[in-house]
């Protein structure tokens, strides 16, 4: 499979409180529809990903409003939800309606306004992405559900609590070089160590942060792509899986199977293997997020993933950079822009214009999961 | 285009106080599956539609509860949102995944649990699919939406008080024959005309209820479904189409021009038009909105919708019989299973299983509309 990328678009990660939803949503795209060079009238349908625009800004249908706010009516507009792999989602939605004929030129996007609300409310829409019965209604949040699978994993594995916090001092390292990161600050192991407890072992800065904002890429079939560019990269292989909800439904609790699941398929597409990727954007809403993430694409042998980061395999310069970007961590984490906000990347790495982060590869992958592991997305892109 | 139709279930519609959200949509996707005579491990996708599983049930990310508590993970499993045309827009995805090549078998489905909060909750959570900054804030609720259309196409066509209830009339009189509906309660013009002002014109028996319910299908692609079935009922045509969101905001306030535009593209794709659909479910979520359905089909011309009712055209035995079902007046308005449901009865019509309600049609077309207008999603489905 081949689709290609005309064009990619990203607002500055952060609190935007004089721009509304849609105007992110918009802002993403023009740049996307700049970069692609083609003309709003090019455009045949869009597929945006959103978690919870009815709770972050009580407007459900947020499809149409896009649609309309952007100009765009009356081609259709879908929203795609699958908590924080929404993004991941609408990637692979607009990847089917290439494939199948029914459209040539698209844009996929994803879009959250997540600080018009109060923070407290935040975490609890947060925690609707896990199981409202079995674990959200009875207290438990996101950086709990992640604490347990840190716990577990340091048990299993001997993964250390200073191995978790090198994800982090990396991926705010690699922020620094990217300008519309959410966070420009280095930070140490120890600056990690010493910030406050969320969720034992996680600290705040193993977490990622609340963020507004969206990106947006234009895909087109192959054909059509020649049209605008003579060296498009190309989405070759897409994988989706599912998994239980709750995090103790799991087989094991710090193996997110869907991420397996998903890699599998997105390599069986492109025929390609974990050895053949230069460089990712994972899952790193919680530093053990980016540990298990690296482990279940194959890039290291499961409960490997502590120890590679503290070998430095995953920096800039090592065998597979990971989150280039800044990931979740730094980067900013709107959760429906995510999924393509790892797309935008790993396209600005391919195409050779990732500036001062630029790294050398011909093959890129995204991972984007949703809740604790429930869903995850997995995209592999190419040089034309 | 053909996508096979190999299996369709609904749950009842009504209040289901002892089920949860998931059982629900498990159980009519077991009845699809037992008609479709297929087998858990055939299945390789769910393309669910849901309005709000976020404020509804304080669950987002259903998609990869229902795969999970359906014992089908890990496949890959999407939520879809378009407000009242989530069911829709599921249906629209399993058939791109299908002719994508990406998947040869899917279950596409709909759900909504709409009695677990408050009515007054449920009425504010509805007005999140209009335009919160425009519409919702100020006050605005759908009744009030549809009545300012009602208004306006009684001004501008004369249309009558009595041309609506007729709508209400036919589709309770409909639901009669339909076991699984909400209501099994005829109806005169008189009850309409008496029951108690909603929002001018627009009186309780004008609207449709709050409803529980799921309907789900299993599409195949046309190689893969001979395995299981001689002649399937087809999907041949798909189409879909955004507008304004806000009601002001279109070029004329009772046309909704993207049932035109939608019904369009579900003509072009089957190579057919209004003349050749023998039955029809329309998005009847309001009397008035049945009317500028028809108009907007084609099935009558503009304005004549009102005059086409009272003449009997879209009853049991008319040119076109409309809603057979009950539709979302009568038989109820699980919003995200609304636009799967509407197929499901349009399949057993084709196949001849509609008992009482049956009626003699060779083609048949759905039409689901999200908010007021913003989106509406149209298919065709053919014998085969």
């Amino acid at each position: 499979m081949r689709v290609a990328v005309l064009g990619v678009g990203v607002t500055k990660f952060g609190e935007h409180w004089e721009s509304s939803f849609s105007q992110l949503f918009v802002e993403a795209g023009s740049k996307a529809i700049v970069d692609a060079g083609v003309d709003g009238k090019d455009l045949e349908a869009i597929f945006v990903g959103n978690m919870s625009g009815g709770r972050f800004i009580d407007q459900e249908h947020v499809s149409a409003l896009i649609a309309d706010h952007a100009g765009l009516t009356p081609i259709p507009s879908s929203r795609l939800e699958g908590a924080c792999a929404s993004g991941g989602l609408a990637l692979r939605q607009g990847v089917m309606a290439i494939l199948s004929g029914f459209h040539d030129v698209v844009v996929v996007g994803g879009v959250e306004k997540m600080t018009d609300i109060l923070s407290e409310d935040t975490t609890e829409t947060l925690a609707t992405a896990a199981n409202q019965e079995w674990e959200a209604f009875l207290g438990m949040t996101f950086p709990g559900l992640y604490a347990l699978m840190a716990r577990k994993h340091m048990h299993d594995f001997g993964t250390t609590r200073e191995q978790l916090a090198m994800v982090s001092v990396k991926n705010h390292a690699n922020a620094m070089n990217n300008p519309n990161a959410q966070y420009h600050s280095a930070i140490t192991v120890g600056d990690v160590l010493k910030s406050p407890m969320v969720a034992d072992p996680l600290r705040l800065l193993d977490c990622s942060p609340i963020t507004d904002g969206a990106a947006c890429m234009i895909l087109a079939s192959e054909e059509r792509a020649r049209e605008f560019t003579d060296a498009p990269i190309y989405i070759t292989g897409s994988g989706q899986a599912s998994s239980a909800l709750s995090l103790h439904d799991r087989k094991a609790i710090p193996v997110v199977d869907a991420t397996s699941n998903a890699a599998r398929e997105a390599y069986r597409r492109a025929g390609k293997g974990p050895k053949d990727i230069g460089v990712a954007e994972v899952h790193d809403a919680f530093t053990i997020g980016e540990i298990v993430a690296i482990e279940g694409l194959g890039f290291v042998e499961m409960g490997e993933g502590g120890r590679a980061t503290e070998e430095g395999i995953t920096q800039m310069g090592g065998r597979i950079p990971v989150n280039t970007s800044g990931g979740l961590k730094a980067k900013g984490h709107p959760v429906g822009a995510t999924g393509i906000a790892q797309a935008v990347e790993v396209t600005l790495q391919l195409r050779g214009a990732a500036g001062k982060r630029q790294v050398d590869a011909d093959v890129g992958l995204t991972h984007n999961v949703g809740g604790s592991g429930g869903t995850a997305v997995v995209h592999i892109l190419e040089k034309g």
